[in-house]
């Protein structure tokens, strides 16, 4: 077998075999077929793109390019969700512990904020002492003890997925449905979850912009894991506005933390319902919807979820003083709160353009290996749809610069638009997909 | 400018400026633009394409990576052929010394052998001291002294082509018609030639293999000549059987010594003719192709192209005694003759399959840098549209080993088809283009 043979049968729109596919991705993953090749193999997926099992075949080939995870002797049904990425997206802090509290060990691999995109590692690292890097022992050990464990990417996991990913950002093949749907999902699967529940955002702040893209990545994502084997289901959320409140690493860590108290904002409520919802389905652990929201409800009503979290903290050496008076996380010393320039319906909040702020803040990375600042960030007090009166409190802005504020200030002002007449709220689930 | 802008500029469709063209080869060629990089953005031009602007751009921007020829201070008007490669097909050699002897100066830079596909450098070191390593010093002397030069390409001259080729064979990006004509423009206008004819193959020993990609390919060339103030004509011509009937380096050369001696094949003399006589075209030295052949034929009949060719030789330090007395050039020790299998009309004759039988003999290249036997080959005493009778000689094999003979016995007699009717002679020449 040779590389240039796969790239022009892809090139011409061929069907690549499993052990086609099989032979690039170990090939270049132990440097044996060069960068170039593979940047001319992406760029044929690019244009040509990949059938339904060429697809599976990518996804498991990348599985196994690294270390496989069995989790069958820790407990017959482990379960993960995925989010695409988007402003404001806290959800794992609190789906993580309710599902867990309610005896489904939840075993996640989450990744870093880059960009406009919030990332949950970062949000925890808010917590002093927190470790998101666990060896693979320290993993298993700690989902078998708590139920509960999020940590980083280890070189262990899928190493093909990060060596392709270098490249795809360098060579213009990011934006590939099939490439896109094989890095998560191999990550999932070798991580060794036996359901995921995939939460694809769509909208001005989401990486998917239109509903179509979005329902196109979920199908495949749902297709992939099933073929292998996993349950799978899959909600399309709306991310043209932030979801909830407050975006920023400790920001959101308190918001999670309202939640989980009872309180926190309606639609992030909700969406964490849903999501945790579809994660005990999947698990068995409900029969239908309602028994599920009743389940979880009761979780978070009872602080079992409260309980389980704190309790996950700890075991990954979080202070959990911080956790328990939140006050003691990191706060911004300049926090202004800027007033609604008009009165009016808010008819969009444009999450890109927030996103963006809170990471020019200080709390987002231009680049990967950035460092930032927990403290920082916007927290919203309207959402779209919302009746408000000129000089009303929009949103409040949490920075450690005073030039840094200013510019904060320009761009918030600039992400709301408002309407004379009513606007409905936006839907906060697009569509499920099982 | 980014490298990763320019690929994805093209992925989508876009038209490169000259400046981001030349970004990238000249970054290329100096190794800030990495391979990979390269090898996506080929991989886009293949799929997306070229308008006709950026290809000029690209055949300019290639030329410039190196040495640029300026033969203004040797002759006002310098011609240059270039073919496509095919079977049989060693034109230079008498293209060159004619045109040279009606004071039209050739500074030519040939290219060796390649699979099926024969070399007029290898085809003129069956010349005992042929140098065709020269240095431009060397070239311009020559080119000055003799009005006929031909060396092989090196280094100073367009490095982003030999670069870019190389990695376009190992990327699945050669069959790109936009790269194909810069990587041959780009060479012709980097060593300075003011009129170019090009004679494109076609047919089952070319590269281009209908006549449709062949006229795109020439029309392209045409077309990005004249947009960098070149004067070029193409020749569409027939490749279906091979040209003449000496296939291999000295059986070569010996057929085009014959010609210049006023014998020869005669649908290889007239497509010397013709191509010769666009060469003399261009260079305004006949006002039409009546004249410019009445000229060319002059030339033979007066020995006056005979003695420029032996002018040349020597002055490239080729021993002259060897083509005044062709006897003494390499000669195989194994010589037979294959008689017709059945009576009829010559049909077909497979110039792919002919070349690659004279390569498999020891006189071609499964891959660049192998050496290669000058004396092998084959020679045809039929050609297609021909009267046989069953037994009458169909071709000669001249071999240097005795289990090669055999193999290539066995593939030449499938190389000629056979029809009871009777088979019109192939055109020579399917088009012209101006």
């Amino acid at each position: 077998m040779r590389a240039v043979d796969i790239i022009t049968k892809k090139r011409d729109g061929g069907e690549l075999s499993a052990a086609e596919i099989d032979f690039f991705i170990q090939g270049f993953t132990r440097g044996e077929i060069p960068d170039y090749q593979a940047a001319a193999w992406l760029m044929t997926i690019y244009f040509q793109g990949m059938s339904e099992q060429e697809a599976i075949h990518l996804t498991m080939a990348m599985a196994r390019s690294g270390e496989m995870l069995d989790l069958s002797d820790i407990a017959p049904f482990v379960v993960d969700k995925h989010s695409s990425g988007g402003v404001g997206d806290k959800t794992t802090l609190v789906v993580g512990p309710l599902v867990a509290s309610l005896g489904i060990p939840v075993g996640k691999i989450s990744g870093r904020g880059l960009g406009f995109s919030g990332g949950t590692l970062d949000k925890l690292e808010s917590i002093p002492g927190y470790r998101a890097e666990l060896t693979l022992e320290e993993f298993k050990r700690q989902l078998r003890q708590v139920g509960l464990v999020v940590a980083g990417q280890t070189a262990d996991f899928t190493p093909a997925d990060g060596k392709l990913y270098a490249l795809r950002d360098v060579t213009g093949t990011v934006q590939s449905l099939p490439l896109i749907a094989a890095s998560i999902m191999s990550k999932k699967i070798a991580t060794g979850s036996n359901g995921i529940v995939l939460d694809v955002k769509v909208g001005h702040g989401a990486f998917m912009q239109t509903e179509e893209e979005a329902v196109a990545l979920a199908e495949l994502m749902v297709k992939i894991g099933r073929g292998v084997g996993r349950r799978v289901r899959a909600a399309i959320s709306d991310m043209n506005q932030p979801l909830g409140r407050a975006v920023g690493n400790a920001l959101e860590l308190k918001e999670a933390i309202e939640t989980l108290h009872g309180g926190g904002p309606e639609d992030f409520l909700e969406h964490c319902l849903i999501i945790a919802g579809q994660m005990l389905l999947l698990a068995g652990r409900a029969a239908d919807e309602t028994e599920a929201r009743a389940l979880l409800t009761a979780s978070l009503g009872e602080g079992r979820a409260w309980a389980k979290f704190r309790q996950w903290i700890r075991a990954q050496g979080g202070d959990v003083a911080c956790v328990d008076q939140p006050e003691r996380l990191p706060r911004a010393r300049l926090v202004e709160t800027l007033p609604a320039p008009r009165s009016g319906y808010v008819a969009s909040i444009d999450a890109m353009r927030v996103g963006l702020t809170a990471a020019r803040l200080g709390g987002g990375r231009a680049k990967k290996g950035d460092s930032l600042d927990h403290a920082v960030g916007v927290v919203l007090h309207v959402k779209v749809g919302d009746e408000v009166a000129e000089g009303q409190p929009l949103c409040t802005v949490h920075a450690n610069s005073a030039e840094r504020l200013a510019e904060a200030r320009q761009q918030l002002l600039a992400a709301f638009t408002f309407s004379d007449e009513p606007v409905p709220a936006p839907p906060l689930i697009h569509r499920l997909i099982e």
